[in-house]
């Protein structure tokens, strides 16, 4: 295979690729406890930069976080019957503590609307305590029968936002206004480009009136659901009895909304962005955008490139990027090149005596446009300005590549069942078709296909002239995305 | 009382003070979860500026973020005897996930060396992969029987270090180094003096060699201990077989520390400086530096108010200043400048219309050292120098105040016990005595007065003439500090 520990191919096996890269680039590991990983250093740190990106989105549009229990009690779980019908067969229960049984069991929380809302309710008086724009960063529980890292594990970690409003309206509004926000990250910080749309009954939260998604397109072909955003209603605030006095005097329900983003979307850049030779990062979520490695072959050499390099980490830093220089002795520089490739650096820059002599560093892309050079020296003097220039067009190519493969893998305007069928078990990808409209429909074409309606697309994606007739032949009532997905 | 929601004296009923200002400044409130609080967004954003001023300062001394399990295998909490004869009584136990029973109970972390050590055996092999110097944002989960919001909850918030070394002094330095990182940021950010010291065996960390803390005095003059850092030595390494093999071959166990601040910092920091008036907060911490109150009779002068203080925020947040303009409709300015006092924003910016013709605001100070002014003009050209400026000479101020609260109320030297008794029911606060070493004459003093031994101080709080006796009468092997405390 050519590469060192043997990455096996994604054409080979795309899971035993995405398996081996989190091993291989450090994002994560197992545990001992069944469906829980550990996220390590490099991982969380990419985590950690979406965190921050997200959060002051967040807090930009109004958002302030604060922080629930862990635990619900039980019987907060079965207030709204179609939340507790979602959720309770995937709960963990503590049923002791101190060395005594409880006399109420306690569900480790798998979202937070049943301990938000009992909470909610005294808060929540009069118009004027309205909006109230919540955040939470924290870890949830769902036991998961099959894991996989980041994409499903049995706890992960996520925000979850929870709102309440006067009206149906502005519900409505901050649950579009926060699907926007995720898309926008997606697209901006993930370089992932995504399709926005409503789920049909069949895929909506469990308590909600109405849930939007962003859907995403694995370099497998596969879709995944990358972000969701509810309008939930007045579901939970007629569970827990949240009402709030109109300007007129009138008592009336609450409306809610709640939306989330979680560790899921690291399995999401990896699947987006990595090849053969291991992850590939955007510079804008890239715990370093550029690693130096310096190349010596005796002491005075050494000496001569490390203060080079620090030199360079301290201009690079100072113009704002995060830079490691990668000092390890006794292992070559071959062998350095391989690692951080294969971990995703979007830049490296080679720094050896004929390179200090010249007053310039070696830069060499983890990967290139079709006519860009992938080595190329740059004077230190221009780094401060040049690196920064190279990191921001990489991150936009970036973009576009994705948004290039997706669409090479997207077809529009299939109405015949036989050609759809071949279609997902050839190609795979997003297929633009009908549907009539019928839930039984729909579970037959997923029974038949292993494909889900993954999203009615938003007015900007759907086809110029959408398809007359849904797969079953039916008139269509409404265009969809279809794919299989994770 | 003429405080409005009527908030307890400090000094008729301290513990009632501390619940009513909780509640009413909005930082926590209760949950129907018994012992878990809800942090409201007010407290949690204190929280969230005590967390990225630790988090920068662990960063710059090396350390990285992971994240490990929420859950334990029973199993594995059992492997290290003192750790869990120390934990085991106060854990929640999770035993049926999936509605099916687990073949071995889970418990939910109390803290996590025993999730961690199983896994950093798998990453370090050689002295190349040591030292390993990670840290952890986590909830926790410690079943107490008696809490309160901050000070002692079921569930809360901390940061939990976890390092290895490949010898004792390297995981020494360590462990005193966190423990000044602590003390630093406790003083430079909180405005809260510290002693630093070692505990005795009888408060030691379950499965510690040695632990070190930080140990505060509240207004009321008791003890709260802030943090605490421990040298685990080789007993986690041996506990999980976690051996590294030297530069020379050899297979040895690696050396250890851990170290931890929660959510209680939060409950230290409204104790140390509260007053009757309410939470005072440092600006460093507060979630609102300044607010601006707008003050108007009539619509005219409302836009012309509304304006200036737009202006006004404008210039501090280009200042770096977290500045908040209070424009509610419907309230009066008096009720306005209550409120945010209760809050404890250190300086209030009343605009009115006289002001804005003579380009000034009314800066009124939260709090006052004994030659200060609380209330002065400030030309609105000068803001964005003289605010930044009040607010560091404010939280130096602050720092100072509690100090010499902290001072007053120390007494060294006693010898005496029925003396030392009758100071600890009249005054409390820190008392520097000596100690005869034995743990049953440390008990019996904890039994009889209800005080501890809070440490044994590091060099710099050491009395010049050490106590020769012990409060038994015996000879004194060590000065100590001793307190009643939370």
């Amino acid at each position: 295979m050519g590469n060192g520990k043997g990455l096996t191919p994604q054409g080979e096996d795309f899971s035993a690729w995405y398996n081996e890269i989190v091993q291989q680039a450090e994002l994560a590991s197992h545990s001992p406890v069944r469906g829980c990983m550990v996220i390590r250093p490099y991982g969380y740190r990419i985590w950690e930069l979406m965190q921050a990106a997200l959060d002051g989105m967040f807090k930009a549009t109004g958002h302030q976080n604060a922080y629930f229990p862990l635990f619900l009690p039980k019987s907060a779980l079965d207030r709204e019957a179609q939340h507790v019908k979602g959720f309770a067969p995937e709960t963990a229960i503590v049923t002791h503590a101190g060395h005594a049984q409880l006399e109420e069991p306690l569900v480790v929380r798998p979202t937070s609307e049943a301990i938000i809302w009992p909470i909610l309710g005294d808060w929540i008086h009069s118009y004027r305590d309205l909006p109230v724009l919540l955040n939470q960063w924290a870890n949830v529980v769902r036991w998961e029968l099959r894991t996989r890292p980041f994409l499903r594990t049995t706890e992960f970690l996520w925000q979850e936002g929870h709102t309440a409003h006067a009206d149906e309206a502005e519900a409505e509004e901050e649950t579009r206004r926060m699907l926007g926000v995720y898309r926008t990250f997606m697209e901006e910080w993930m370089a992932m480009p995504v399709i926005t749309g409503l789920k049909t009954d069949a895929e909506r939260f469990a308590g909600a009136l109405r849930t939007y998604a962003c859907e995403a397109l694995m370099k497998d072909n596969k879709a995944l659901q990358a972000g969701t955003s509810h309008n939930l209603g007045q579901n939970f605030a007629r569970a827990f009895d949240v009402r709030f006095q109109t300007e007129e005097g009138e008592h009336v329900y609450v409306w809610s909304t709640s939306w989330g983003v979680s560790t899921r979307l690291v399995g999401a850049l990896i699947m987006t962005h990595g090849d053969d030779e291991g992850l590939i990062l955007p510079p804008k979520l890239a715990p370093y955008e550029a690693v130096v490695v310096p190349i010596w072959r005796d002491e005075e050499q050494k000496e001569l490139v490390l203060e080079a390099g620090a030199h360079v980490r301290r201009d690079l830093e100072e113009a704002g990027v995060r830079v490691h220089v990668d000092d390890r002795d006794g292992m070559n520089p071959g062998s350095k090149y391989y690692e951080w490739e294969r971990r995703g650096v979007p830049v490296r820059l080679e720094i050896g005596p004929r390179d200090v002599k010249a007053g310039s560093v070696m830069a060499v892309r983890r990967f290139t446009g079709p006519d860009a050079d992938r080595k190329f020296p740059i004077p230190v003097a221009e780094l401060p300005v040049r690196l920064p220039a190279l990191l921001d067009s990489m991150q936009g190519e970036l973009l576009a590549a994705a948004r290039e493969r997706r669409e090479a893998a997207t077809i529009r305007g299939l109405e015949d069942y036989a050609e759809f069928q071949e279609r997902m078990d050839t190609v795979g990808g997003f297929a633009f078709t009908g549907w009539c409209g019928d839930p039984a429909c729909e579970q037959k074409v997923k029974e038949e296909t292993k494909s889900t309606i993954r999203v009615i697309p938003d007015a900007e994606f759907r086809s110029p002239t959408p398809p007359a007739r849904c797969l079953c032949g039916e008139p269509s009532v409404a265009e969809v995305v279809r794919a299989r997905a994770y």
